[in-house]
């Protein structure tokens, strides 16, 4: 298909090619805009119908939107505007350059440029900075009738018209009411008996992730957004929140790997912003680590009377990296999810106890087996290795189960006790436990 | 609220208790009966209306639901499995066990029988798995007031009435329709002509993992699902989507952290379960890491003549571990998330060369300037610690960025070249470089 149209587009046969754009689906002709280079992404763009255009538009990336608004008149700058809803284009116009916000606004009538400022304002990862002002609001004194023939009328420009929203006159929101409910109704009810006034709402202030987290608890599909005055301002769709519990992940997934969190892309993102976000861990890692360097230090005799020993200190640094590491992220998961509460902590502590005690005799048979049979390491140092990765496979499962918790009880974001910062403690946990062990069963 | 529905539980004051619950929502009533004990939660759910019993059934855990089912008569069983929305039926059934399942499936028609066994059969993460079958269907040759009446009538049982769906006599899905689309047009206008043809659809063994990142890419709110035969055979709805999100998610923490991945919550998971998921992976990484070691004692006289070098082993090899792994935590999350292609390998490549140069400077820096003027090291161990830090700090970024990307070609997992297998990697590679150092700058 995509052949087709750069075949049509190369050989300027223009009327072809917009009757193949208007079969396709939006999203795929913006994924053929992204590909082709800019002059002709202006003509593919120009080619589309009005309608078609703005839905094409909210899917484009903001490189290749900025370049679409620098090649079109200010009368086509100004319908698309009116015609993206409220949240696509207060997503667009964040992200572009001061020139072209100008530009932008020049476009917009007088009230709406207010409401893009106030929008604008909302802080970032806010319910105000997802909502869309694009909602169908109903009155508790219409009847369905009313209602739906309100939705007939005014229906097309909203975001979702599934769930309508009855406000009294300052707005104040006193109950919502399902599309479904309003077909399968009687069509002379009154909307006052029918809606549902046990509302699950956010304020604009609150965070995305509280809101993701109540789309998830309530299967919801829109949330509606109400002011300090308790006003409705606006609703959130799940399209939305799809995007900000992907979010929320890449952001886990940054911390736990000891990283600032971001949602720039990856490709997207400056090389100075990438170095900028590691390096602070990186740093805090490093010099704990130089003291997990002393612990060696302290022991240098140790080592120098049994050489053999420095040979084992990689795996077993390692293998208590990884286990404590297996175990703070289940948990550190188990808290995100609320699947896990602060109250489960002697839960888990118990159920890592168990857990380690298995993991550990297994890896400490296997591992006596291999250096001791196989590798014909000598059987006290071999004794010393097993016992250190046993006590270091426990220690370090429970320690890894445990910090996530604490640093939830205590506020902190259980992300930061993943896998570098245990691994730090869990290392200098297992030197601190190989040479005592070595000096209690060699001798030394 | 909850305090007050405890204390009227325990005074056993029914009439008032059922008038506090029905205020409630579904998903809090749930919640307070999974904090109850057995015996009262029965007592609970027994005082809820019929269709309001359904719906918190749906939300209890498989516990909860089990207990239920235990405790109350076979008609009631009938009742809750009539009303139950089919996906929410497997789901529950799935978990149950085998004595419970047959007493459900004596309680319910044999052609539902039938169909439950049909879906029981399809493989877990398949988009069967997820579906439901109650979705509204449409004939073309109908109107649009013909179709309205046709959902009035049906609807209530849907899970979903928002999009319909076109078929025809042998059930193949000609189109869709959105109930926005019928509500806002012409009663007289026929299906046909205002239906959507292009639709976005999948089958019924195809992964979930597909099917949520078409939800993403299209904005869904449900999708259809054919059989081999192109027959519609159910529906998947976007509230069923999030939890698939969070749980491919949640896969992809457990592999990043060395584990199979599992989808039963860390709390309900039996110690042996949680102990097997976890050893395969240290096993493997133990006896790498011993390779790691063997590095170390071939290089016995360089640490035996100059012992502090060993003190600077755990610095090099973590902070080398937690740079590669920043690196390959950032391309696997980006290809998961499609932000990043095969086709990126040397964009990728060049990336992670600018940032880690970057980052490779300052903290070798700040690591002379600690151990050479505060540790008082000698100067050419400094030297030495330093450059190796360097060198080190670039091949794990170069190799944490890189991996993923050649595991994607070669159609593994990314995820599996995360932290653990990096970390391993790149400790090998940093003892090496870091005798090699000692040896040239010392000169032994």
């Amino acid at each position: 298909m995509n052949e087709r149209i750069l075949e049509l587009l190369k050989n300027k046969n223009y009327k072809e090619l917009r009757n193949e754009l208007i079969e396709l689906n939006e999203v795929n002709i913006a994924d053929i805009i992204e590909e082709v280079d800019t002059s002709e992404a202006v003509i593919l763009f120009r080619l589309l119908p009005k309608d078609m255009a703005v839905d094409v538009f909210s899917y484009l990336s903001n490189e290749q939107q900025m370049n679409i608004i620098n090649s079109i008149t200010d009368k086509e700058i100004e319908h698309i505007m009116n015609e993206l809803y409220f949240d696509d284009m207060i997503d667009f116009i964040e992200e572009m350059p001061a020139y072209v916000v100008k530009k932008i606004l020049k476009n917009t009538k007088e009230d709406e440029r207010a409401l893009i400022n106030q929008f604008l304002n909302y802080p970032d990862n806010s319910a105000g900075s997802l909502m869309t002002i694009e909602y169908v609001d109903l009155r508790k004194d219409m009847t369905v009738a009313e209602a739906i023939k309100h939705i007939k009328e005014t229906g097309i420009e909203k975001e979702t018209i599934y769930t309508c929203y009855v406000i009294d006159g300052s707005r104040k929101l006193e109950g919502i009411i399902s599309l479904r409910k309003l077909v399968t109704c009687d069509e002379d009810k009154k909307i006052e008996d029918i809606m549902n006034t046990d509302v699950i709402y956010v304020h604009t202030h609150d965070d995305q992730e509280m809101v993701a987290s109540l789309f998830k608890k309530y299967d919801l599909i829109a949330i509606p957004v109400l002011d300090k005055e308790e006003r409705l301002v606006g609703i959130i769709t799940i399209d939305d929140i799809v995007d900000v519990i992907e979010q929320e992940n890449t952001e886990d997934f940054q911390k736990m790997a000891g990283m600032e969190p971001t949602d720039i892309e990856y490709l997207d993102a400056s090389v100075f912003t990438l170095a900028k976000n590691r390096i602070a861990w990186l740093l805090i890692l490093m010099i704990s680590a130089t003291f997990t360097g002393r612990i060696i230090q302290r022991y240098e005799e140790v080592l120098q009377s049994v050489a053999i020993l420095a040979a084992f200190i990689p795996m077993l640094m390692d293998t208590g990296g990884n286990a404590g590491s297996q175990s703070s992220t289940l948990v550190i998961r188990g808290l995100a999810l609320e699947e896990i509460k602060t109250k489960d902590f002697f839960k888990v502590v118990f159920k890592e106890f168990k857990v380690s005690f298995i993991v550990g005799i297994v890896l400490s048979i296997v591992n006596f087996l291999r250096i001791y049979f196989i590798e014909k390491i000598n059987f006290k140092v071999s004794l010393t290795v097993t016992i250190t990765l046993f006590i270091t496979i426990m220690l370090a499962k429970i320690v890894g189960g445990v910090l996530p918790i604490i640093a939830r009880k205590f506020k902190l974001d259980p992300a930061i006790m993943a896998s570098p910062l245990i691994t730090t403690i869990v290392d200098a946990v297992a030197l601190i436990v190989y040479f005592t062990c070595a000096t209690i069963i060699l001798g030394i």
